[in-house]
């Protein structure tokens, strides 16, 4: 049985909303050719930049072509450290603490290492995180606690919400090394209390390592006025930097002296060019980076930069939410009334508010093979095991159009599955 | 006092080798604008293919820019293992073995850690390793060892040379877990003995990583043949991949059960996108991979390939020798004959023959200074401290006429030294 969709109210006028939008003329920058009709998953893989074609020949002719290696005297040594103190810019971090290199879970292993055996030295032996962080962050957690001896003191999060300040608390004692948890959820998009949870964590005498993937480029965050000692995020998500983009680090500069990383290599050396006999690790962030930078992964990173920039981290925030709320209403209107096979689809995601960050997930068992249909007709969502289709909301490049657009085809899709088969 | 340059003999006609050249026309398919008269640097950055815009182009509109996240499905997801198999074949490796992705620095980390883990296991608790070896090799060794609790056992390499069969033979015992060498030296261009140092070393029961840097797409390679365990090397030397492509693994089949690297994420898990609850590493290669391939990363390393697949390496390693022959007696005419400051420049590389590389390093106390003149006038070859500068001739991209401007150049700028500053 399916319930009608409800009257529209007139506030859910895309069209309007498009009209009004102070950033809309920055959504015909990215390419838009093709048979995506809506691209809800900007929060997994972010569009590319129209111009970067245009970077790219004069990166491969220029720097690379005709400057050769002369380049990485002229520019590329220290371009980690250019492109981190912008990254980190974003994300509260005064310059000399952010760094570009690596995966993400290779920093986020250096950084755990790091951190682990500085407190491990100190007789702390307990990392806590939650059961419903991203797979990597919970498997790096795991080889490292079993490498080093230490014990996982994992937290339950609530899956359509996140990690409570108060559970932090249970968590922490004076046996906590580090506490590790994502700023935003990568499944229900909760926003956690970056500040307060990295206070509590801070009064147990625990180190705290931030997961920003779903946070940069979207929501602001104060690393530096938090007291925040590590950070890691991605690049490709809301900084559109390509498919594998590097990860970025942030270590705050007063741990710099104390923190070592495992993985030591000829970037990471006092003196990079000495090729001494002996590794000495560099003074500064620098040691936290290890084999040669990956310059030319980073072209389409800094064509975004130049545009968030631009726009400013506020009025990204003022449209991620004028997009989520958005998208919350048609969501209400077109496919939660919906009743398919017996079950309502559910939001998994919290309230508008703080707490909320730039993507909404939807549940319902049917949603594996409504995704697999929606990508067909040039909806692209992702899909989330077992049940979740999660909607991401990209401030520079999403119109309100293309968000009524695809949930008004998850609604036609969640529908479909009512008939039988033909 | 300046001894004045030998005779020219006719054998040294750089116009008449590059008319004979069946590998001449690929010279014109890499970008040759700007002010660079002669590029002798291609063993450390390889010039980009003149198609790259038009590649870039391609990807950033139609696979990134239209596929957007359905490439992951498409193509991405195996791309590292796709391209992988590609460098593998130019090293002897059947498919199944070799991966892309991460530095050359993370993935020593990685296979060393898991050869030295699997091996600490079973009492053996050296690594062996050469003085001489590139920093980064000896720094992730010093730090595994640190960490692990291992003994190095250095062999004192000669800088001119390298390691010799009878050094590891020594070296070796019923106490070594791994012996880590480079197969072509850094700076001297010594190409060791990978066969037979891999059967001595096997002998004693110790796992072989090698480092192929500077062999992969210039000197031929049989890893599986030479029952090799092991191996890294880097992507933007001879296979042009640009500045920080990813680097390649290989770990022989043999090996996929019984070895396991301490990075554990989400893309070396058994079932990628099950994000389920405990981490299950990969039953193949996979489980050597990290993070999110660095997909974009990689767009000039296949355009490469496909150019070094179309020649082979026979071919390859012919031009290479030719080219690195023609150096040498250029050297002999223009360079080793000067005295300058009371002191003549040597050639610190080994002999024509299988034991030399596709790279020379002269020495002289003034080269600092020559390196930083050259570069002024376009001729690149890269200086490595304290006295040495390097010549490298990558093989689809380098003109004989370009190596004889090189070296005349090279041979002008060292007799002037010897004159006063103005």
């Amino acid at each position: 049985m399916i319930s009608p969709p409800a009257q529209r109210p007139t506030a859910l006028d895309a069209a309007r909303l498009d009209a009004a939008d102070p950033l809309a003329a920055h959504t015909a920058k990215f390419v838009r050719d093709g048979d995506v009709v809506s691209y809800l998953d900007g929060n997994s893989l972010g569009r590319p930049l129209a111009d970067l074609p245009q970077r790219f020949d004069r990166f491969v002719r220029h720097d690379w072509g005709e400057r050769l290696i002369r380049s990485w005297d002229e520019q590329w040594m220290e371009r980690p450290f250019a492109l981190g103190d912008r990254v980190g810019a974003l994300v509260g971090a005064a310059p000399g603490q952010a760094f570009i290199g690596d995966s993400t879970t290779v920093l986020l292993y250096k950084l755990v290492r790091a951190a682990a055996d500085a407190q491990a030295a100190a007789g702390r032996t307990e990392i806590v995180v939650d059961d419903d962080n991203f797979p990597t962050d919970r498997f790096v957690v795991e080889g490292v606690a079993a490498e080093r001896g230490m014990t996982i003191r994992w937290i339950a999060a609530d899956p359509a919400a996140g990690v409570a300040l108060e559970q932090v608390r249970e968590a922490v004692s004076e046996r906590t090394a580090l506490v590790l948890l994502s700023h935003v959820a990568y499944r229900s998009g909760f926003v956690a209390d970056l500040a307060g949870i990295t206070a509590v964590a801070h009064e147990a005498g625990a180190l705290v390592l931030w997961d920003l993937c779903h946070s940069v480029g979207v929501i602001p965050v104060e690393l530096d006025a938090s007291g925040v000692d590590l950070a890691v995020g991605c690049t490709y998500k809301y900084l559109n930097g390509g498919p594998g983009s590097p990860a970025f680090g942030y270590v705050a500069a007063r741990h710099h002296d104390a923190l070592a990383q495992p993985i030591q290599g000829w970037m990471g050396a006092a003196d990079v060019f000495a090729m001494g006999p002996r590794f000495e690790a560099a003074p500064d962030r620098r040691r936290f980076v290890s084999g040669t930078p990956p310059v030319l992964a980073t072209v389409a990173l800094e064509a975004m930069l130049e545009l968030v920039e631009e726009v400013g981290m506020p009025a990204l925030r003022e449209k991620s939410i004028a997009l989520t709320d958005f998208a919350e209403a048609l969501l209400a209107e077109h496919v939660l009334p919906l009743e398919v096979g017996g079950r309502c689809a559910a939001l998994a995601s919290p309230p508008a508010g703080p707490h909320r960050g730039s993507h909404l997930t939807v549940t319902h068992p049917s949603f594996r093979a409504v995704n697999a249909r929606l990508w067909q007709r040039g909806v692209v969502p992702d899909f989330r095991a077992p049940d979740g289709i999660r909607i991401g909301l990209s401030p520079l490049s999403t119109t309100f159009a293309e968000v009524e657009l695809g949930i008004a085809a998850l609604g036609e899709e969640l529908r479909g599955q009512d008939r039988p088969a033909a």
